[in-house]
C-alpha cells in the first residue's frame, strides 16, 4: 500500500439539475478524489485551501474516513472557493452560473512533511504552476504522477502546462480537451501527440461514453455504467480520478494491465457519485455495493468469443 | 449453420468526406448486410430491388461471395435508388444532398422460395409495411427476426412500426432514435419502454461510442474500435447488423451470452467498413484480418480484476 497525495479544490458547490437544486454543499476536486481514494483504506493526504466560512464538520467527515487534511490550509478571513452550475436536460452540458475563486486566487500549496514521500501524486485541475509547485516539494520523483487539467489552462497558461506535462506520467483529460491540446480530431492521434508532450499514459474521459486509456500503442476502454437516472454529474470525473489513483496506490502495481483495473475501479466509483447530489452518495458508499457493481461491469463488458 | 435472409436497399451512393469524394458507387443496407454476413460462409439471401442501370458486375461480385441475389428484383426501365451525402469534419454528422427513391418507391419484396425457411431474418431500414410483408411470406416464424429502423419511419408510419415491432425479436436503432421512439432520455429507460413494444432484445448503436445490448434487465456493451482515421462511415451500421446477424446464423445460438459475441463481431466488421469508401474494404477483407482485430477488441475490453 502506497501513500496518495492529492492536490485540488475543497469548495462549495450549488447545483441545479432537472431533478432539483441545492444550496451551497460540499464539493471540489480534492474532496471527490479524497472520498473516492478513501474507499481503498490507503493513506490519502489532500492539499487545498479553504476560508474561515468552511464548516469544520466537513473536515471532520473527511478525517473520519481516513483522509489526512493537514495540507488543507484554512484562511480565517478568507472565503471558500464557490462554484454554481446548472445542468441541461441531457446532463452532458452545463452552464456555469457563478465562479468565486476567493481564497483559491492566492493558493500556494504546502505539502505536509508526511506526504513528501507519497508514491502516487494526483494533481487536480489547477493552474499548471500550482501543480508544478507540488511536484517540486516532493522528496523525490513520485512513482506515478497523475495530472488532470482543462481547456481553461490551455487557453491562458499553455507554456506552463507544457512544462508540467514533461514531469508527469498520466494525464486525465476529456475528449474535447484532448482535441484542443493536440490539434487532432481522432482520439487515437490525439493521444499519440499528447504522449510526445510527456505523459506515457493518456486517459481520455468521455463522460457517459466511458474512458479510454492509451499507452504507447496499447489501448483500453472502460464504459460508463448505463444508468436509469443520472442525478448529478458533478464530481464524477474527480471520483473517477480518485478511484484510478487510489486503486494504483493500494495495489502498488503501475503496469498497463493493472491500470486497466484502475480505470474500471474509477468508472465504478463514478457510477455511484452521479446517483445523488454532491458528495452524498460517496459518503454513504459501502464496499459491498462496490463489489456488487464490479460484477455488473464484468457482465457489461466481458465476453468469451471463440477465436477459431 | 442457419440461413440468413436480409431485406434492404441495393443502391448507388455518392459520398463526400474530408478525405475525398466518390462518384456513384455501390451502396445500400442490403449490400452492406450481405457483405458482412458473407464473412461467415453462411447461406445469405438478399431481397431488394434495382433498376436497369444497375451493373451486373455488382451482382456478380455478391454472388461470388456466396450471397444469393435471386430476391433482388431488376426493374429494366427503372432507376436504382440513389443517395448522396456529405460528412462533416467530425464524421458524426452528415448532410443528405440527394435522395432519389426511384424503383424503391414501389418496392414490394418477394422472398425467394429457398429462403422462406430462413431461421434468421434481418429486416433492413425500410417502410414498416415492407418489413411486415417479408415476415408474412415466411413459412413459419423465424427463429430470430431482427429489425433496423430510423426516425423517418417514426415520423410518418409510427402505427405500422408498432405493428411490426410486436413481431420481431431484436431491434437495432441509434441512440437518438431510441430516445424518440421511447420518449425517454436515459438509454436504460428507453430500452425498457421499447421492450414493452415487442422486441426482447434492444441494440442501441452509438456510432463511435459503440453499441449497447439490452435484454430484460441485462446489459452488454461493445465499444467501437478507436481508429486513427475514419475514412467513410457509410454502411457501418448495416455492416454491424450484418456481422451481428451473420454470427448468430453461423453459430445457431441466440442466447444472450452468444449475442454478446455477435455484437463484438458486428463492431469488429464495422471497424473495417469505415476504413475505405463504400464497400471497398468489405470486399477485400480476409478472415486473418478479422481474427487479428478480434484480438484487439479483447485487449481493448477484457480485464482481470481481483474482486476480493
Amino acid at each position: 500500500m502506497s501513500k496518495l497525495l492529492a492536490v485540488g479544490t475543497v469548495a462549495f458547490d450549488a447545483i441545479e439539475t432537472p431533478f432539483g437544486k441545492t444550496d451551497k454543499i460540499l464539493g471540489g476536486s480534492g474532496t471527490f478524489v479524497g472520498l473516492a481514494a478513501a474507499q481503498f483504506g490507503i493513506e490519502t493526504g489532500v492539499v487545498s485551501v479553504v476560508g474561515g466560512d468552511f464548516p469544520k464538520s466537513y473536515l471532520d467527515m473527511m478525517n473520519q474516513r481516513g483522509i489526512n487534511t493537514d495540507g488543507v490550509e484554512i484562511v480565517p478571513d478568507g472565503k471558500t472557493f464557490f462554484w454554481s452550475g446548472k445542468y441541461h436536460n441531457d446532463m452532458n452540458s452545463r452552464d456555469t452560473l457563478i465562479t468565486e475563486l476567493n481564497v483559491l486566487a492566492d493558493f500556494s500549496p504546502v505539502v505536509p512533511e508526511a506526504f513528501k514521500n507519497a508514491a502516487i501524486v494526483m494533481l487536480g485541475n489547477l493552474h499548471p504552476l500550482v501543480q508544478l509547485s507540488v511536484l517540486d516539494q516532493m522528496n523525490e520523483r513520485p512513482k506515478l504522477a497523475i495530472l488532470d487539467t482543462m481547456n481553461f489552462w490551455m487557453d491562458i497558461a499553455l507554456e506552463d502546462l507544457y512544462t508540467v506535462l514533461k514531469r508527469i506520467d498520466v494525464i486525465t483529460i476529456n475528449d474535447e480537451e484532448a482535441r484542443q491540446l493536440s490539434g487532432e480530431y481522432s482520439l487515437v492521434n490525439a493521444a499519440k501527440k499528447i504522449h510526445e508532450m510527456g505523459p506515457k499514459y493518456v486517459v481520455i474521459k468521455k463522460g457517459e461514453h466511458g474512458a479510454l486509456l492509451f499507452n504507447e500503442g496499447k489501448m483500453f476502454y472502460a464504459p460508463a455504467l448505463p444508468l436509469a437516472e443520472v442525478f448529478d454529474p458533478t464530481g464524477a470525473g474527480d471520483t473517477f480520478a480518485g478511484g484510478f489513483s487510489g486503486y494504483l496506490a493500494k495495489t502498488e502495481d503501475i503496469s498497463f494491465e493493472n491500470m486497466k483495473n484502475a480505470i474500471i475501479y474509477g468508472s465504478n466509483l463514478a457510477s455511484f457519485c452521479v446517483e445523488k447530489f454532491g458528495t452524498e452518495r460517496m459518503q454513504n458508499l459501502t464496499s459491498d455495493e462496490i463489489q456488487h457493481r464490479l460484477e455488473s461491469f464484468k457482465e457489461l463488458t466481458q465476453f468469451d468469443i471463440n477465436l477459431s
